[in-house]
């Protein structure tokens, strides 16, 4: 299996690399998809890279990571041409925060409401997309979450998808706090179960 | 103000980035420290460094960060060389996870009962440390979080400890999932406040 996280310039490390620490320690590999080999976040942390756009195409899943500059990417027409592949029948697609403004220009949240951030939300709306004040929301393989610890939620969502909710419950326990683990599972199962398939609740 | 936060090759992206994100958001600039310019996660994120272990020992707060190498760094006699300036009197020191062992070793724990995640527990035991149960502990200028997610109570109580309380709610606020963000905040100040001066709280 394996999930790809679009990054881009100007990345948010929360909404990027929560999800990627979680998905890996569930076993799911985890890789930074950008446009280019090397992207710097709105705090100036440069990573690597380890995969393309057109490898994200073809993953398992595809998380569209948030950050400061996501209206310029949605205006950059060959990235959004790169992204025509990200066809939601053949894979699970995740956004967070302003990566719901990628998913709507897209077009593929003219039918179902969606989760971003309070401050993308007015963007998200301009596009036509419902926008909810919840943290997460999943509709078939489409899930958006809003706020950067709201990540845990997505990744929780592509791991009970992927490998099953017991496979999600663990991960998540493995990364919650100390002594708070059972409260951290719950509200993560809590915020995602009620959108998985009746079979994988 | 700066706040190093020490990142070692293995590193886990969780405990380094989740506070890096926060701090930055309450505007304290917190930077990578790496022994080498570029780092590579346990999950193969690599990273480049933005200033050394030099600099680091003269910021106004350090957190050591965590990963699967931690037992090799405290064996590195030239990392812990570099790392003797960490004076917990002139500046604030923070551990998450594997990276309490870093404090354990470099003597700042003997009286001081810490935190950590229960894979290193073991070994911060046999350094002479004793491991509470609980998610994060701080005295004086010493301060200790066990499970990656912890790493928003270290960020809070940095924040709390050098631009107040209010700058660390409002950091909190911002982060947190949407729909969720007062029971974040909550938990959050529940856990760091009681580890403040008096006059802070």
């Amino acid at each position: 299996m394996h999930i790809a996280i679009l990054t881009f310039d100007g990345y948010n490390e929360l909404d990027s690399l929560i999800a990627l620490g979680v998905l890996n320690r569930a076993g799911l590999r985890a890789s930074i998809a950008s446009p280019a080999p090397r992207v710097r976040s709105m705090n100036g942390v440069t990573i690597d890279a380890t995969t393309t756009l057109a490898e994200a195409c073809k993953a398992d899943a595809v998380i569209i990571g948030s950050g400061i500059s996501t209206r310029e990417v949605v205006e950059d027409a060959s990235i959004m041409e790169a992204l025509r592949g990200l066809d939601p029948d053949r894979r699970l697609l995740a956004a967070q925060c302003s990566g719901t403004l990628v998913l709507a220009a897209l077009g593929l949240l003219a039918d179902v409401p969606a989760c971003t951030d309070l401050t993308t939300k007015p963007w998200v709306v301009a596009a036509g997309t419902k926008v909810l004040n919840q943290p997460f929301f999943a509709r078939g393989n489409i899930a958006t979450a809003g706020g950067c610890l709201a990540s845990t939620y997505l990744a929780t969502w592509i791991i009970a998808r992927l490998s099953g909710l017991e496979a999600a419950e663990e991960a998540m326990r493995y990364v919650a706090p100390v002594g708070e683990k059972e409260e951290y599972v719950a509200r993560a199962l809590g915020n995602v179960t009620p959108y998985l398939e009746p079979a994988l609740r």
